[in-house]
């Protein structure tokens, strides 16, 4: 296996001088229905990705596939799954793809042992909150869980929460702390019933300063009200952390260091909340979903691998076509805040400038990634979408049925429908543009914008699950092409190092200090 | 008064030949306690604008000035709010800083007087509410309030509902449905009690799609428990739609076509729910803010006007740093859904590649706009931002004191303490950035990404209006300096000509009926 920078390959080269990049590659007018029914792949969970009206032009394919195959895409995919230090920059194996592999014999790793051991762990002590058979410290069965923790202890368990919370039947309802901004655990507190609540305390490293600091205010709040905390706090952490093997929580669940926050949603980081809002059977749906995917992701034909095929075309528009960000437009409520779990994923992953030994490199590397639900943002920015002078490539998501059912005819059509058809006219808006006669432009829509689809029958746990691990496969395979580290996260630290000196209260540095002084933040 | 495309003037070319872009103008180490003490303008509703952190060598400024000279941007903010016809696109009047200059007897336009009547007639229609004087079908007073609209009608709204309701007593729950999404309806109603619910519609034109399936939607539910929608509805819209004077609403509320709806926040389309939500003195404080912030943007000197030098900044990154976006970054729990408010004011706005009379330009215009709240971004995209391979310029937000004023301390300092302090370090750290000895640079931070700072000692409703204000002012002068119409959406039209048609089952167009199939539009 060889680690190349991008822009030392034979197919970066290649791509250089294949298509004017001003363009972007998309055909305007000559969307076609052959094209768009030829350009499905079929993923997990019933899903397809369409690319139809990605800037696709003959030839362009072909330079991808062989981009794929001397970038070695899917040997270091195995070679991940298979526990190789992936990880260059924490000098660690990448295993959240082995926490889902539970259902299967193929290809494990020791770890995975534990993962089974942490699942069925956690499903167990789920079962028994449902029962009633493990008590808040009064006596009275838990019917509210809150999980405190930050980024992705926090966006990917709350995404998937949102995404179904409205479909599963809840056995518990959950809330979720994050921010050290006092404002915010005190509002959610606010609206706990305190007794009856029961606290999930996620930190791999057990020394986040955001967690730590509201578990304190949580238990505070807790010891004010004569509620023992111990009876209500639940740890979810490494198991060589300080949070483990502690009396001061009811029991703690373990996720490892091969498993990074951003891609902890398929171990106990997701699991533990998701299997007491839901039942451990919900939780199960979502990894068996994301295991699909991962499986899917093993194919090294690009026409026949959605996640791979996704990457190679994003690095088209990144590198090639020039465009610094990426849009994802689910046509479901109930993904109203995915896109902010993909920005994490995507933008902490892949937002790095040295490659994996820490070398410097020419190239652009992970886009900006932003978006937020149609039709919603139909009525929003995508007024820049389709006539801002910057292109953005879109990523939709659409679905047959609504989750609920529940709905109503108007003027000849349900609101699922109404829905649906925004989407697909939004596509071939966006593609086929529309032109204008006379001077006036300010009608007139450039098209050329290209998008992608994935589209299924209905948003479930499992499709879900397929959703979640087609994006962590996508930027995986992008991070192997750019030959970056998509796994550690160095950007984070000098923040943080440098706000420890300001509340040290003698930084040494002025201009932390002037800035101390205009927010006040000793008073 | 002239209008000249941007690039044909005198400060255009001033600024292309001034300074290398590459650099963004920031000087790494060089962000001294003089320079940051020294940057600061006084806001609206005792807020600062602090740009020490922005890449301001010295001379820049005085371009910009001369640049808003030349431009007449002053000149241009006095005709629009005088009545001028400056939304050419539609050919209306602009006025929705005179629906908030209600206190003041500076400036009049004759539409005022109805703005002064509307404002008088919902606060009443409001303390009657309170008071149980109108009361629901079945004659209880009402709890719940409601906000059916889209866009406009719900992103502004539903930010400053937000970030007033865990801080201002609260006179009635309010909630939004805004999707076609039927689960967004459905599962918004599973969550209120129909029979003390009272809904606000709100669309200006009275024909949005969207929110006439979700009222219809909302009525079917009342009507299947036993209640009358007529007594549950009031109207928020134009009077010349079919909204107005009709028997079906308990009453109804008048903005005009000269507010847009991304600027209506301050017209009934806010003050509504806000006034039901919060009281009618709440929403009159926001306007208090938001309109000395509109008399402070008249300064024609840029080192006293925030909006003013915001706006120009914003200009030298966009087109001459190139800079695509611009990150909106409030350490506040409270502002988590300003950023989409934002957003849509933004790229709405200035998203246009016409000047105001429909001729095409050759220059960047309005930057893609996203953000969440720190710290929790800190512990998601924020890698990317600093050690990405693009230059995101990032608007910092910050209070010294909590809205709820519950705290506590953990190691010696509290939570907003905390939360300061890592604002204060995040600006440092992404200006001056952190070299690295050796060969490894995966530690390395480069610096040099700019940075400005909004600060005050509290988010409260005065505050929140001036902050309103501030970001509606900063796109209506960079509208003015890229020479667009900051005030149409034609960006929006083709989508929805298109949804109709697949709706009408027959489009006549392939595309459409193959992403129709893919996605069972018409089960």
């Amino acid at each position: 296996m060889k680690f190349t920078d991008f822009d030392k390959t034979q197919a970066y080269k290649a791509l250089q001088t294949f298509f004017p990049p001003e363009t972007g590659g998309t055909e305007g007018g000559h969307l076609t229905k052959a094209r768009i029914e030829q350009s499905s792949i079929p993923m997990a969970g019933g899903l397809h990705y369409n690319y139809a009206a990605k800037g696709v032009q003959p030839g362009l394919l072909p330079l991808l596939q062989a981009l794929a195959d001397e970038q070695e895409l899917i040997a270091k995919y195995k070679a991940l799954v298979a526990g190789e230090v992936m990880n260059t920059g924490e000098k660690r194996e990448v295993l959240h793809q082995q926490a889902r592999s539970v259902f299967d014999d193929d290809k494990p790793v020791p770890q995975r042992k534990d993962y089974i051991e942490q699942l069925a762990k956690f499903s167990a002590f789920a079962d028994k909150v449902h029962a009633g058979s493990v008590q808040g410290s009064t006596g009275k069965a838990f019917t509210d869980v809150c999980q405190i923790g930050i980024g992705g202890s926090d966006l990917g368990p709350r995404a998937l929460y949102i995404a179904l919370e409205n479909m599963c039947p809840k056995k518990m309802k959950a809330h979720f702390i994050s921010n050290v901004d006092p404002d915010d655990p005190s509002a959610v507190l606010a609206g706990l019933p305190l007794e009856t609540s029961l606290f999930v305390l996620v930190s791999k490293s057990g020394t986040t300063l955001e967690t730590l600091t509201n578990e304190i205010f949580v238990k505070t709040k807790l010891k004010e009200a004569g509620l023992d905390p111990k009876k209500h706090f639940i740890a979810v952490t490494s198991e060589t952390s300080p949070l483990a093997h502690n009396s001061d929580y009811l029991d703690a669940f373990y996720m490892d260091d091969y498993i990074g926050g951003r891609y902890s949603s398929s171990s106990a980081v997701g699991g533990v909340i998701l299997s007491l809002a839901f039942g451990p059977a919900v939780f199960k749906q979502i990894l068996k979903g994301a295991h699909e995917a991962d499986k899917l992701a093993f194919e090294s034909d690009i026409s026949k691998n959605a996640a791979l095929l996704d990457a190679l075309l994003g690095i088209w528009e990144r590198n090639f076509c020039g465009y610094a960000a990426t849009a994802v437009l689910p046509y479901s409520q109930a993904l109203s805040r995915f896109p902010a779990h993909l920005q994490q994923l995507d933008m902490e992953s892949n937002g790095k400038r040295v490659n994996r030994e820490g070398k410097a490199i020419a190239y652009k590397t992970g886009p900006l990634v932003f978006g937020e639900p149609g039709t919603n943002g139909q009525h929003s920015f995508y007024q820049l979408l389709h006539q801002g002078t910057d292109i953005i490539p879109l990523q939709f998501i659409g679905f047959t049925e609504s989750q609920r059912k529940d709905d109503v005819v108007v003027e000849g059509s349900n609101s699922q429908a109404k829905l649906k058809a925004n989407l697909a006219a939004q596509i071939v808006a966006f593609y086929n543009g529309q032109s204008v006669d006379g001077d006036n432009k300010n009608k007139e829509f450039p098209g050329g914008r290209p998008s992608s689809l994935i589209y299924g029958k209905q948003l479930t746990p499992e499709t879900l699950g397929a959703l979640l691990a087609h994006f962590e496969n996508k930027v995986m395979f992008q991070g192997f092409v750019w030959n970056i580290n998509s796994f550690d996260q160095e950007g984070v630290q000098l923040g943080k190092t440098l706000a420890k000196k300001v509340l040290g209260g003698n930084s040494g540095n002025e201009a932390l200090e002037a800035y101390s002084g205009l927010l006040g933040v000793l008073l």
